[in-house]
């Protein structure tokens, strides 16, 4: 793909364009720079060229791709699901770290000469013995859990159902309010956007998704001082930082980098470039998203 | 100890000044502020006193306090042995986990409003299947192996002795050089003084005490590239930081941020004052530092 903008890219797609005959797309977040996310208007261009059947995204998180009007268009979606489950819950392990000891806070003051005058260990805490709470344990959190577990923190988690197969020190909570009745701090995995009743002095970590957590809510809960700090690798409207959210020197924030690190990034692409190999050579490849499971 | 000064403590320890007939010295490296450490001169000033038999140091380094002069004079030192490993096995795993993935340097990318323009995952690393060498498998270093352990990392360590009752997990080397030459990431527990042969591109963790590596080497190897990174907590002219260690982006630097939570500081203090109370009670007490054990 070397089109600078989406008009290129679309022509190429016509008919004796440079991208004529194309079966399948191997898929990266960084396209979207020169063309844009899959909108409607891409994916039916691609529909239209009768050819192009797969497209293998290289990424867990696939929200750039519409994929119901895939769906539609009969265009099958792959995503790279647990190759990001391990560099992922190591970032979210960082902003814990980070948050409840303030270490990023403590960095910045180095930086700044002030040495460590701005820290308070009153304020601060270890991990032992502490409880996480987990919002949806899949891949990511289920790892998370295991990392904790070596100091060990207490885990906590909700999903809509218990899981059965998972250690038994993941104690499984009723209802997410009981989930943030418990949690010194929470981590998220599923979307959070409501009211839930989080402790007094908790800590929000978030490596999903900017907009599962509704960011005037809980802005509004550090400055009231209801949370004690947030870490956060993502938001709403990236690259662009609420700069409220710069205000609280406890916070952790990274520039999204969950899965960057070159063995996190090479596992994805091995993994995105084997299911369009699968697809080419056996006309099915593996994982599937699921919204387009049932039409295989 | 409310003396602004060293000659104003001096002067409380003389017959009817403010510390006459003290029997036992509660220590905190932030006395050092305002009377200095605990050199010859104050030993002797203790020892003068006739009543002062106990130093009890909040703390597991006591290298503010002139030991050797200890003996001479028959006073005891006890520290805090095992109340500090977890936090801070801990903030050597922060360190390990912000220069393997340059998470710190992307913090101040973001601070920056650069965003992660600076990084590139091809530098970075996860920590799972890399290897971990622990020089000095004391209760620091062993509590960092079952942290690191969880990912997994492969643990290797050098002790002067083979440990017997560690996991078989933990890899002994028979050298320094031997572990050296196998670790991605270093962390030292022990002085490290000599050229080492570590790999090229690896990285050094120091959670111990500034002056336990050579600095000047440490920052010619970051220059010439031999090191990829630095972890720092400690310096040798604290709470100077050498310009020099600022100047690479992927190095993170804390501000001796070790046992900086309200956890360890509790049980920190806690021992110390069941030390101190032990003495008075029992007329010993434990945690005698191993320099001034034979005396018992």
């Amino acid at each position: 793909m070397d089109s600078p903008n989406r008009t290129d890219f679309l022509a190429g797609l016509k008919p004796g364009g440079k991208y004529d005959n194309i079966l399948g797309i191997y898929r990266h977040n960084t396209s979207a720079d020169q063309i844009g996310v899959f909108d409607k208007e891409i994916i039916r261009a691609l529909a239209e060229t009768g050819t192009v059947k797969w497209i293998a995204h290289n990424g867990a998180g696939y929200d750039q791709i519409d994929v119901s009007e895939c769906a539609t268009q009969g265009i099958t979606v792959s995503n790279t699901p647990g190759a990001i489950d391990d560099a992922t819950a190591t970032t979210a392990l960082y902003l814990i770290l980070s948050t409840l000891r303030h270490f990023s806070k403590a960095e910045r003051s180095l930086h700044a000469g002030t040495w460590k005058s701005p820290i308070s260990s009153g304020k601060t805490h270890d991990l032992t013995t502490r409880t996480l709470g987990i919002l949806g344990l899949g891949g990511i959190g289920l790892r998370l859990a295991h990392l904790v577990h070596a100091f060990p923190m207490r885990v906590v988690y909700y999903s809509r159902h218990k899981r059965t197969d998972v250690p038994e020190w993941c104690e499984y909570a009723e209802s997410i309010e009981a989930l943030c009745q418990q949690a010194d701090v929470l981590s998220v995995h599923v979307p959070l956007r409501e009211e839930t009743g989080m402790k007094r002095g908790s800590i929000i970590v978030n490596t999903a998704r900017g907009k599962v957590v509704d960011e005037e809510a809980m802005i509004r809960a550090l400055e009231d001082g209801h949370l004690s700090a947030v870490g956060l690798d993502v938001y709403p409207n990236e690259p662009n930082v609420n700069p409220r959210l710069l205000a609280f020197p406890q916070n952790a924030l990274l520039p999204h980098m969950g899965t960057e690190n070159q063995d996190s990034q090479r596992q994805m692409e091995v993994r995105a470039l084997t299911n369009l190999k699968d697809y080419l050579r056996d006309g099915r490849g593996k994982d599937v998203v699921p919204e387009l499971r049932s039409r295989l």
